[in-house]
């Protein structure tokens, strides 16, 4: 039997075609559903009943349910870890280049100044946090021709741990923050890791603000310590006007993962994930509610 | 023997290293040189003497050379083009992602704003004059998920010809100019082209200037009929203060081949063509004095 699936907060048509396509019977109410994709906040969310065993957020990143999903152990909770990868490393890839190569300063000047600039080409790039949207940016460094140093909290693969990263932040020359937040990753970057950053190091971060110590941060854009630093998320977040980072850091307002092409990509998602729940398979990104990602 | 070389206008050590590298021989003045490495501009260089068979000069764009070399049918000339290649390229895949990703607006903005952004994932690029930079250009959208659109002079390989080009306009999102500039492509993008394209088209030049007429690009961009323009090249060079594109474009003042990187491929070039020329080999990058590039 097709289990029954409620979309909310709205019935988005691109979800609600996804889990009708992969085999799933939309219901219009909570009640009396088996799942529930859900492309809303939390706090949208009110209790769920007991028929429910499978939630499917629309985020990557899971904070605000993470004391649901521990209070809540019978119910499987899936993120959408992945399903953006590509996006947010295009916007990373992005935010890295406009940096670099003087793109966010002349965006702001009205007078030509050339200046000497920094081209990616040569350099290496540290991605610290080697996951889904890491592991895209990797492949979208390979034409540039640049080393990469991958951190990954296991060290698996080619890449270092978390252990070895005191080593990584005198040896790169730029740095993209894509690692997952959580207590263990708060303040990653803060001023020791800056201190040791070269002159010209750019710091992009499409994480989460949490891992970058905004005051040290602000401090070392102050002083020129470190070539500069491009934003797409930050702490506090929205960053408020006024702030000193909107004067000393390229910001993007959180757009790494624009709605229009959100939404398309988290259909993929559902449907994917609807039809694994459908055949009994192992379904993408299931929430560790210890790991809290 | 080794050939007798001038390097000038000012004895670069990268180019000197370069030339002795390859088997050269260094002369201190024109007189006497069989050869210039010439890292200046036109009116720098004084009358050849008779004893000069070959210049190479430092840019890829040779206007302000070409009726010297119509002049001197005796001396071979050769340009740099396709030694700063990935360097440009790299710095038109920068302005494309800045102005698609929306970063040229955030730049300038001091207040937490989001809006919806055009992801390159899923588009159509045209690059419009497929050469050395074009080439690298499309190596590096490979891990883009893009559709390319490529266009030469005569439709070699995988690229549409000139002829097909009025087909184009209307078929890519968004366009990256790397075309020579010669009489026959001045204002190659014009009011009729512009009106062809879509409402969210980004339009980026590295090429030269004359590519675009700048009055038709300043009236679109002010209607709001494409998404943006990102220009590193201008009409005029450089850019006046108080000029409509400083508000309309994202410009970066003639910066995609920046100083400090640009001696070092120079120096790679020289020392390839010395090497060639001391083997009497075919050189690369000849000029062309009919063509113009």
């Amino acid at each position: 039997m097709a289990p029954a699936i409620h979309v909310g907060p709205e019935p988005f048509e691109p979800l609600v075609k996804a889990v009708e396509a992969a085999g799933g019977e939309i219901v219009e109410s909570l009640e009396g559903a088996e799942a529930v994709v859900w492309a809303g906040t939390e706090d949208q969310l009110g209790a769920l009943p007991a028929s429910v065993k499978w939630v499917q957020l629309q985020s990557a990143g899971i904070e605000p349910w993470i004391e649901r999903i521990r209070n809540t152990p019978d119910v499987r909770f899936t993120s959408a870890v992945g399903a953006y990868a590509s996006q947010v490393a295009e916007h990373a890839l992005a935010l890295l280049l406009a940096g670099t190569r003087g793109i966010a300063r002349y965006a702001r000047e009205h007078s030509w100044n050339p200046q000497d600039e920094i081209v990616l080409e040569g350099s290496t790039v540290a991605i610290v946090g080697a996951g889904g949207i890491g592991r895209e940016l990797i492949r979208m460094l390979e034409p540039h021709d640049v080393e990469i140093i991958a951190v990954t909290r296991s060290g698996r693969g080619d890449t270092l741990s978390v252990e070895q990263l005191p080593t990584v932040w005198g040896n790169a020359d730029h740095f993209v923050i894509c690692a997952p937040a959580t207590t263990d990753t708060e303040h990653l970057v803060g001023a020791a890791e800056l201190e040791q950053m070269k002159p010209h190091s750019w710091i992009v971060n499409i994480a989460r603000g949490s891992l970058i110590d905004p005051d040290a941060l602000a401090d070392a854009l102050r002083d020129g310590r470190i070539g500069g630093a491009a934003l797409d998320v930050t702490d506090p977040e929205p960053l408020p006007d006024g702030h000193p980072l909107w004067e000393l850091a390229l910001i993007t307002p959180h757009v790494a993962n624009p709605p229009s092409s959100m939404l398309r990509d988290l259909a993929k998602r559902v449907q994917e994930n609807v039809r694994r729940y459908v055949d009994g398979a192992e379904l993408l990104a299931p929430v560790d509610p210890e790991q809290g990602y």
